[in-house]
């Protein structure tokens, strides 16, 4: 993977493409460059000037005696490869190209885009775009990119898909004041993606946090291992947008992205602890949250209040977002009992009543800083008379430079009456809302962050010595030569059983006599049941026969089956009658798959029988690598876990031996690419086992 | 109830209690009152002084001369019912009590606040408050609050349960210029209510929408029918507090509120047509563009954007709303193809691409205006180098007055770049927003209010002349001289039949010849079942037999359970047998109810089984007065409604059955409001009727 760090510390740029043109896209660039502040050394390029903004302009990039260490690309793309072959032989190792009508246009841009990639493949440089808005870095600093607006230094690290958004970003994030570390424009991603991006940004000791505004990610597994290290290292928030029907059409007349499932990025996002805001808001409060406050150590939010509805709305969203009540020691109740007025309510939201000027505030905040049953605290300010709201902001900054470690935030519910300390509060790193509820839910974000990056990695990959994936291929090549997709009951139960699934005895048989032996063999009661993958709906034309108790009735049972499809389908051959145990009635499950073109096969899980369509309750996680502590947890989201644990009196079900038949599951549709269907429905759940009942496997070559 | 219509023609003001002295509540108040512009008499009551702020003082109410339309009380609480006594006497009709320490502070306050109560009613004054901030009337003009921010004029009527909020909100909304027809603290709501207010509000021609903040509803069914006449007129949207565990636990330790359930609220707001605001922004937002904006005609939302991403994002959110993205007709795409450049997107959302200025913008947007697959449209401003975001501000304001039936809303994406364009469309009306996602939202809000505006009244309330009230009677009349609270089966079944609702034969035997002539009767299969309340778990003594198809098998197994249950149980001395025909399995469902302080029953219908608990597959409505048409919505929203459709090639259910007997129930639990229990589960469904199974009601008296 690429190693971007060396932009980080960027001396020299060439422009090719400077213009002295005021407006053109070689002027901007010219003069975000100078603005900026940069100090190293700035070489427009141009045949046709001597001179660009006061600077020496050369007519080739050769021409150059330095060493460059970022070229930044604005000339037409049919140009375009031959710049960055010059840029390769003059051993420049970072190109952003700027200019479009590349991919986006479609196949010919494409075509055009494939050179240059080629071209930085054959002399090792890295490109950024095409079609993108550039980079900006506020530490070297450096604007080499078209946005007017270059942001404040700060330590958010910032990647965008929308060159656009990431001019309304930039702009927006000086009105509120939002410092930046490095930000970046990925326009058509034809090298460096987001993921090489995380991967630099997580090394990068002066970025705290990493924002994405990203429509699609091209290499699923890459991603996930660069992003799940990433996330041990430092939050990052990722808005994905095209999550919908016809957002995802948007998106592909858009940037022409070849889009995943969204529950395939959800299921990503969650294994590798990235936190996934679901609008421009949240991500920006979010990066705020994170960007000026350390992480809550604990879930337990106290308030502090002068109105009492203030403190409902607010106790409100902390039991919705997940959050807790801080509930406070005692001697914190006794010192507020002592020294808050007798209208003032002590316990959590702390109400100080209308009449609180910043000395109340400041006792409340500093009593319950103290406590060690508070991991965070928002203090509500409401613009009553008596209300101080920058001496009150005054106090809040110095308590919490006083106690740095417990993270604070602020609403301060107003206009006007409030904006003087609004600003000094934001000034001071502390995030001041207009209303509670946004402090809650990003603390409820950093929340989440601080427990996923607390746990250790979740188990080891699991590995078998029983598994044998030479008897899955024989039967698959059984299969294919039969010209089949989908595999018969009595192969799918081999394919399981191969990969030490348990199933319920299940085998083909193509006489009568055959069928008695294997039933005597199994032990009795069975079932028989045509065996042909032509016949969807087997028992509605007699194909199936249940209980039968001994061998005359299997006998009778064989005949009457094949006489039934006889009549009813004359032109379908079975492959024979399926002969199988019946096996006691266990909680009903389904084991399930799909397949996603970025992320690769997920393992489902969830309750079975006939209204699984309906209630839907299944989780999902990447297969490939699972361990039994994520399966563990993916069982545990749904609803059938409760009936495992035993639900109305009956005996819980063998978890364990569940997680390694689920482990078991995921191995197989790893392993086996060509699996484009598996279901295990039902799958049923003992208290001392399970058998999986009902196999259903399609390969597709 | 209270006509509170006299508050918008005040022409005369007394504040009893005022004062010279700044910063006091009575001196608060007079200015508030001067400096709002208000042109009538104002009169300060005060004792000890001549004159407050340039205004002759009176020592008493009855040395004014003139008829007082409004009396303004902030005496100390002591003193407030000595001044009502007053206000009586001189023929004041209207008194607002700013005063505290009433309710409020407990039990002996809350003795103050009836003498107060009992006071107005003996004089007819309508009171608000105490414990409030006053109301203000931007109409009139009268600012009668201590809020030190008076309002901008408009047309949102604003009633707060909290007065602190209602200071927040009344100095912020002038930072975003949102303008207010009357604004009401609610404080204690010893007299006047919500329900009173909304009733007032919705009667106000100059208030478009009405905008609550509460904790409680006091009187449910009083609010519930106000609300529902309110919302045929005018968007009401509430935001309600207090909602979680944490919150409710504030909210009474606030103003002392006796809140009901959520459950309750939610209903009775779906029901009435009120929206619930999730979020102090979400109201505000919600409040700006109904107040802006003309409603939606239906759900189709057009686009136009410079960016694509943002499009993107703004799909996903149409989408993810319940929304749908319009689609333009065949001449639209023809004027937008012929006009837009090539690489311009004309499909919604139509991308006018990065170098777009306001005359490409105007173009997009005049044509998708005419477009009658258009009901609205969002336009999508990103700070490019070519935008001109005033401009295009200039054009979509001057679109929008040439279309004023077609509501437009702006995303101005960014910050200082377009702050100017921002300022001209807030001041035309055209609700403007940093992000796309709170104007979709604010349109799907408008779209369910016009949906719920259009709806005639859902059908008539049912009457019935096949229903025994006194055959109920007399089956609690036996259970209470048993000195019981559950019904029997038996018991439960003719209470069940006596309201027309289809049950399974059952009936108590003593003896076991009883039993089989009651099997005779009711026809082979069926079940003998112990009688007795105090055996909960029937089958674990033995108390039950399945299966019975003959007498005499209803013989022994009559036997066998009296045998079991002397055996497990000797104490219990059961109320006989009871024997009930076995029913073929229908599709199972539940119908129950709850009960809420503040709205009576509910009624509940969900997926049955005994996975009920498990599953949460239930929706509620309010039980009193349902109509047949509320049911049919009450059912389509569970996914049992999936399974009564005729699920995996079933046959329908017969749903006008099914709606009959939901009916049938909460007639049942309306009439006695001793029903503290009625649970119906399993209810079987059938193509062609339904059988309620196993009854159980509980009566509590």
């Amino acid at each position: 993977m690429a190693d971007l760090s060396p932009l980080f510390t960027v001396n020299s740029v060439a422009i090719i493409g400077a213009s002295k043109k005021a407006g053109k896209v070689g002027n901007v660039l010219m003069k975000n460059v100078i603005n900026s502040g940069f100090t190293g050394k700035i070489f427009p390029v141009n045949p046709n000037e001597y001179e660009i903004e006061g600077l020496t302009c050369f007519s080739t990039l050769s021409e150059i005696p330095n060493q460059i260490d970022l070229a930044v690309v604005c000339v037409p793309a049919l140009n375009c490869p031959e710049v960055l072959e010059e840029c390769g032989k003059h051993s420049i190792k970072n190109a952003v190209v700027i200019s479009s009508y590349f991919s986006e246009i479609g196949p010919e841009g494409l075509q055009l885009e494939k050179r240059l990639v080629s071209i930085c493949k054959k002399y090792g440089i890295h490109l950024l775009g095409p079609n993108c808005e550039g980079m900006m870095d506020t530490r070297i600093p450096l604007n080499a990119s078209i946005s007017p607006s270059f942001p404040k230094r700060g330590d958010i690290g910032f990647i965008s898909q929308s060159g656009a958004m990431l001019l309304s970003i930039m702009d927006w994030s000086r009105t509120v004041s939002l410092g930046f570390s490095r930000v970046f424009s990925l326009g058509n991603k034809a090298d460096v993606s987001e993921t090489d991006l995380i991967k630099c940004l997580a090394n990068d000791p002066l970025t705290k946090v990493i924002l994405c505004y990203i429509e699609d990610v091209q290499k699923g597994k890459e991603f996930l291992e660069v992003a799940s290290k990433a996330t041990k290292k430092k939050p990052v928030i990722i808005l994905k947008s095209g999550t919908s029907q016809a957002g995802t059409l948007a998106a592909s007349s858009h940037t022409g992205a070849l889009v995943g499932s969204d529950l395939a990025y959800e299921t990503a996002f969650t294994q590798a602890g990235i936190l996934r805001a679901r609008t421009m808001t949240e991500l920006f409060d979010l990066a705020t949250c994170f960007s000026y406050q350390p992480l809550p150590q604990g879930d337990r939010v106290a308030i502090v209040t002068n109105a009492g509805g203030a403190g409902i709305v607010a106790s409100d969203t902390i039991e919705n977002t997940g959050l807790s009540m801080a509930r406070f020691e005692k001697e914190t109740l006794d010192n507020l009992r002592e020294l808050l007025p007798t209208e003032a309510n002590i316990y959590n939201p702390i109400d100080v009543v209308f009449d609180a000027k910043a000395d109340r505030y400041a006792f409340a905040l500093e009593t319950i800083l103290n406590d060690p049953n508070v991991d965070s605290v928002v203090i509500l300010v409401c613009p009553t008379a008596a209300a101080d709201p920058e001496n009150i902001a005054g106090k809040i900054i110095e308590l919490h430079n006083k106690h740095p470690d417990k993270p604070v935030f602020a609403a301060y519910m107003g206009g006007f009456a409030l904006a003087e300390g609004v600003k000094m509060l934001t000034r001071a790193k502390i995030p001041t809302f207009t209303f509670p509820e946004p402090a809650i839910h990003s603390i409820s974000g950093m929340v989440k962050y601080a427990r996923h990056s607390d746990h250790e990695t979740e188990g080891e990959e699991i590995s078998y010595n029983d598994i044998d994936p030479n008897q899955v291929k024989a039967v698959f090549y059984d299969v294919i030569r039969d010209r089949r997709s989908v595999l018969l009951g009595s192969e799918a139960a081999v394919v399981a059983e191969a990969y030490g699934i348990s199933t319920a005895p299940i085998k083909l048989a193509i006489t009568p006599e055959e069928a008695i032996s294997l039933a005597d063999t199994m032990g009795y009661p069975v079932v028989l049941k045509i065996a042909s993958p032509k016949i969807m709906h087997k028992s509605d034309v007699g194909g199936v026969r249940i209980g039968l108790n001994n061998a005359d009735e299997v006998h009778s049972a064989f005949i009457d089956i094949i006489e039934n499809v006889q009549r009813y389908l004359p032109s379908v051959i079975p492959h024979g009658i399926e002969v199988s145990k019946m096996m006691p009635k266990g909680t009903e499950l389904i084991v399930g798959m799909t397949r996603d073109v970025q992320f690769g096969p997920l393992i489902a899980f969830g309750l079975g029988g006939i209204y699984v369509n309906l209630l839907k309750d299944v989780s999902f996680r990447l297969a490939k690598g699972i361990t039994h502590a994520e399966i563990a947890s993916m069982i545990a989201e749904t609803k059938a876990s409760t009936l495992l644990r035993g639900f109305r009196g009956e005996r819980p079900a063998d978890l364990m031996s569940l997680i390694d038949m689920v482990a078991r599951a995921a191995k197989l549709i790893s392993d086996f690419d060509e699996i484009s269907e598996l279901e295990i429905n039902p799958l049923f759940a003992y208290p001392d086992g399970y058998v999986a009942l009902d196999i259903k496997i399609t390969i597709d070559l």
